[in-house]
């Protein structure tokens, strides 16, 4: 069985451990379909071009898709790490919180779709397909909104009587096109409008 | 130059007027794509289809896109049609026939998708590319948003601080994933909910 090249591992004396293996192969994976796209490559390509065997990429990747899901768990959790960051701000309003995450959801994913499209790529095809990583986003998107609207009802911000289920299931439908990487690529002539029309409507409807 | 084959036309002793031969050629162009589809059909096969010279063909459309810009002006409008019908019912309120509207763009562009699918494909492409079509039609949508809103603000149903054109723009973007069919194909699995969630959220943005 090959070894990974020596240009890509420095394995210890007591050789590497699982969770670095996977990392580098996600790593060159990543570079490789980012200059080469996802669809076209295969596991084979990937192989080669690592400079590990096919076999030993195996042993920790049961697919092409299973790496393709490492890759784009990366990529959206950059998503989610720029909203978080925008939104848990100290001493911001609800109504400023909501605004935020709307504005960076676009923004980053904006960003990613012009400066790394072949993983942008990944991403959409992801979202399509329902894989895991796409969920895990979607709800971890749906997490924020859960939160800013309980904040905005509990400080009397928002409007309490309609169910909180409906009000989060709403607004996660009206950002969609946004959030959802399949659909922003089909919105772009949109963004310079959007966030502000968006984020006012919902906050109106918001309002107690 | 060929004349029109004896199966697709009956010539009056004048011969028949041109949009009657332009009418033809659409219903044949329709049922071929139908079959066939848009993307993989050349002036060519369709002529030899239709039983008209390629050459006779490019007397009535410049292009192919001519051709399906008037199949797509005559799907959409199947979507407008239906939503004008819907609306304009006599003695309803504003926002029941906002509700409408939602329900029946819905209804109508889903209904499509699956039962004339080739040539929701051509809308699609319409869409995605801007033809003029898929224009007409949207500022047709928007029509009937503005209409709409208006009343309400009048009868005193909608709220009337924000700018009427900003509250139509918002709401035309929220409906975007349904009324245009390169988005509603995406959005497929939604649409039992969509319209319901969708609807109250906008209502509740235009309470006074």
């Amino acid at each position: 069985m090959n070894q990974p090249s020596i240009s890509l591992s420095s394995p210890s004396t007591r050789g590497p451990a699982e969770h670095d293996i996977r990392d580098q192969i996600v790593a060159a994976a990543n570079e490789h379909f980012s200059q080469y796209g996802y669809g076209k490559t295969t596991v084979s390509d990937l192989a080669k071009a690592i400079g590990f065997s096919k076999a030993y990429i195996y042993k920790f990747f049961d697919s092409k898709q299973a790496i393709g899901e490492a890759i784009c768990s990366n990529c959206l959790g950059q998503i989610v790490a720029a909203v978080e960051k925008a939104v848990n701000a100290e001493a911001i309003s609800p109504t400023e919180r909501f605004r935020r995450l709307v504005k960076t959801v676009i923004a980053t994913g904006v960003d990613l779709f012009f400066n790394e499209r072949k993983l942008y790529d990944i991403a959409a095809f992801a979202a399509g397909e329902h894989w895991p990583s796409a969920q895990v986003y979607e709800a971890q998107i749906k997490r924020f909104i859960v939160d800013i609207v309980r904040e905005g009802r509990e400080v009397g911000e928002f409007e309490r009587k309609t169910p909180l289920d409906e009000t989060v299931e709403a607004i996660h439908l009206a950002l969609r096109p946004f959030v959802n990487p399949l659909l922003l690529q089909h919105n772009l002539d949109l963004i310079e409008e959007a966030p502000m029309l968006t984020s006012n409507l919902i906050l109106r409807s918001l309002m107690p």
